[in-house]
């Protein structure tokens, strides 16, 4: 055993590496979620040495990101301590919203995801390269009213986006391998993050809404889509599909054809579009008629979602759209369905809720992508 | 923008770190993927200087995991390369497969993953201290038969299980709450693993059957559970859950009475007692019957992982248990349905295979958490 419980042993020695990205981002992270912090309580939160964290500080102070705030009032006898934060107005971020189908919103946010500047474009049925210029417009806007540098673009777009912010396919703007990131980096000359709307808004609940480690965001609108975070880090899936779940058939007793050809797709069920084509029937005037169509578009979320929450564990389902319709008799019959339908010593705890984001949301996940791939903090 | 551009560049300073560890894994990975490489073939391969290298193969050889074989045959002039590799008869590993209803199966596993021995324990029906004494009996047979140290015991468990190795939730053994790694380890006195059969299953599938780094393996037998890979990392989920799929009501037609209660559930169509009970039913006796079975079986599965499929875009499907009943007209169905009910444009291509390892899949996948746990390799 004692060759054994040699190889074993645990070392403290240590090797030097590229840890320096990586160490910023620790001292910029702790900063983050918390400023006014003295070089020897980062040092302490982050493990790092006193030297180490005072040369990554006057480094960032020269960058232009950290600012110091004047000396802490001491208790104790001794020098008393210089506070930093993050200076939270050297940089705006652009966050843009492609996944709303008549406008596209576009936004200013500082460095904490809060918006000042607002524009809208109307869509007006756009697709293509005009539906391309109606982005590029927006963007446009928004650098020009910038009244500090642009720390980078974020855009949440509609459809299916790889890794390399190329919009593989979105099918309401016509957009098939759209290099829409390499576009809009080149047309502006900063750093531009373009991912999936569901994605980009699970990302906004993540940072500033509270989502667990393990959750799904349903965002229901023109269509359906999800956005996952399995263990704090999200979900991009085998063809950067993940989160696709509008064409998933729900149920084995039919349903109404959908755009797609098939029969009884979730979105039949559940996009806003179709919520409204059922509400507006003469025959659901009444209010019980409309919440009999709001709880059955509700179970067959439920039962969609049930083999996701079983298969994954989820701790937490979210779901982001119209409050009037989501929020009520819909909700409730979800979660009551996904209680029915999966293991209860397991997933009777599932919670589900509605975002407290509110339409915002995929403009604040497009700031978290800026933050996250140009300061790794989120 | 000087000030942004000049924020955001990258830097190639290095500040020392813990990652002595980490470097240790790269060495012990390139060769354990393919062994006969000289220190210099390494430093290229891992990108680490040759100084380090040399530096953790000496103490790689000191710690008897290394071996050097002798010098290559140089065709350039010049001091001839001493080629190394892993001492792959150094240590053996212990497995232990506790999934099957009636038996506990284990084997000595080299660093490769091959079984020597074999030893099997009748369940007979124990549960509770006596199907735990049986484990710890199966496990002293197979040390007491090693012929070199034991890096240590890996064990696939029905049911749930923590990251610690207690198994939370095991019915069919009676176990609740049962610290089983942390009781083996002081019985053994080495590192032991333990997690739950499936998960189990899926790390041998992708160390040794080519699974996709996106991929569910679904594991059949007296009951159904399922082990996923997302992205190359095993997914354990809120409350170590994930993967239990068994118990997710499959289609709005109701179904068969569950044991857990529910109608409908997964197990009711696709457990192995439950399929044997229909198949041996007078009406199934024919082969056209026992298809028509095994289809309906098949194409349950479908049902309950198309949502699964579509959410987590999962590039493939593996299915591990009878081959006699799974293979064939059940699997077929399985794919059929999963590619009727979700997105033909990104998820047609999801493939289903039956495992390639056999019923060793899980002994084999104890041993990989026992390289991965201990070696940093897999």
């Amino acid at each position: 055993m004692t060759q054994l419980r040699k190889a074993l042993r645990p070392s403290t020695k240590a090797l030097p590496e590229y840890t320096r990205g990586h160490n910023r981002s620790l001292v910029l992270q702790t900063l983050y979620r918390d400023g006014r912090r003295s070089r020897a309580d980062i040092a302490r939160e982050t493990g790092l040495t006193r030297v180490t964290v005072s040369a990554l500080v006057a480094e960032l102070i020269a960058e232009g990101l950290l600012v110091e705030l004047g000396q802490r009032e001491e208790t104790r006898p001794g020098k008393p301590a210089t506070l930093l934060d993050l200076d939270r107005s050297a940089f705006v971020i652009v966050g843009l919203d492609l996944s709303e189908h008549s406008v596209f919103t576009g936004a200013l946010l500082d460095l904490d995801g809060a918006i000042s500047t607002r524009v809208e474009v109307e869509l007006a049925g756009s697709t293509g390269d005009e539906a391309l210029a109606k982005v590029v417009d927006l963007a446009e806007q928004l650098v020009a009213a910038a009244t500090a540098p642009v720390l980078g673009i974020g855009v949440g777009s509609p459809g299916v986006v790889d890794l390399g912010g190329v919009v593989l396919s979105a099918p309401n703007l016509g957009w098939n391998g759209l290099p829409l990131q390499a576009l809009l980096a080149e047309r502006f000359g900063v750093p531009v993050v373009v991912a999936n709307d569901a994605n980009a808004a699970i990302l906004a609940e993540h940072s500033f809404g509270g989502a667990a480690s393990d959750a799904m965001l349903v965002k229901i609108g023109h269509g359906v889509g999800a956005g996952l975070l399995l263990g704090g880090t999200p979900l991009f899936g085998s063809r950067f599909a993940a989160g696709e779940i509008g064409h998933v058939v729900v149920g084995t007793d039919g349903g109404a054809v959908c755009a797609c050809g098939k029969r009884g797709c979730l979105e039949t069920w559940l996009s806003i579009p179709n919520l409204h084509a059922r509400l507006d029937r003469p025959e659901n005037a009444d209010a019980r008629e409309r919440d009999v169509v709001l709880r059955e578009a509700g179970e067959r979320l439920g039962i969609a979602l049930a083999p996701v929450v079983g298969a994954l564990d989820l701790g937490e389902v979210i779901l982001s759209g119209p409050t009037d319709l989501l929020d009520g008799a819909l909700a409730s019959a979800t979660v009551e369905t996904l209680r029915n339908r999966t293991m209860a010593e397991f997933h009777g705890s599932v919670t589900l809720r509605m975002t407290a984001l509110g339409p915002d949301i995929v403009l604040r996940g497009a700031a978290v992508m800026v933050l996250s791939s140009r300061l790794g903090v989120s």
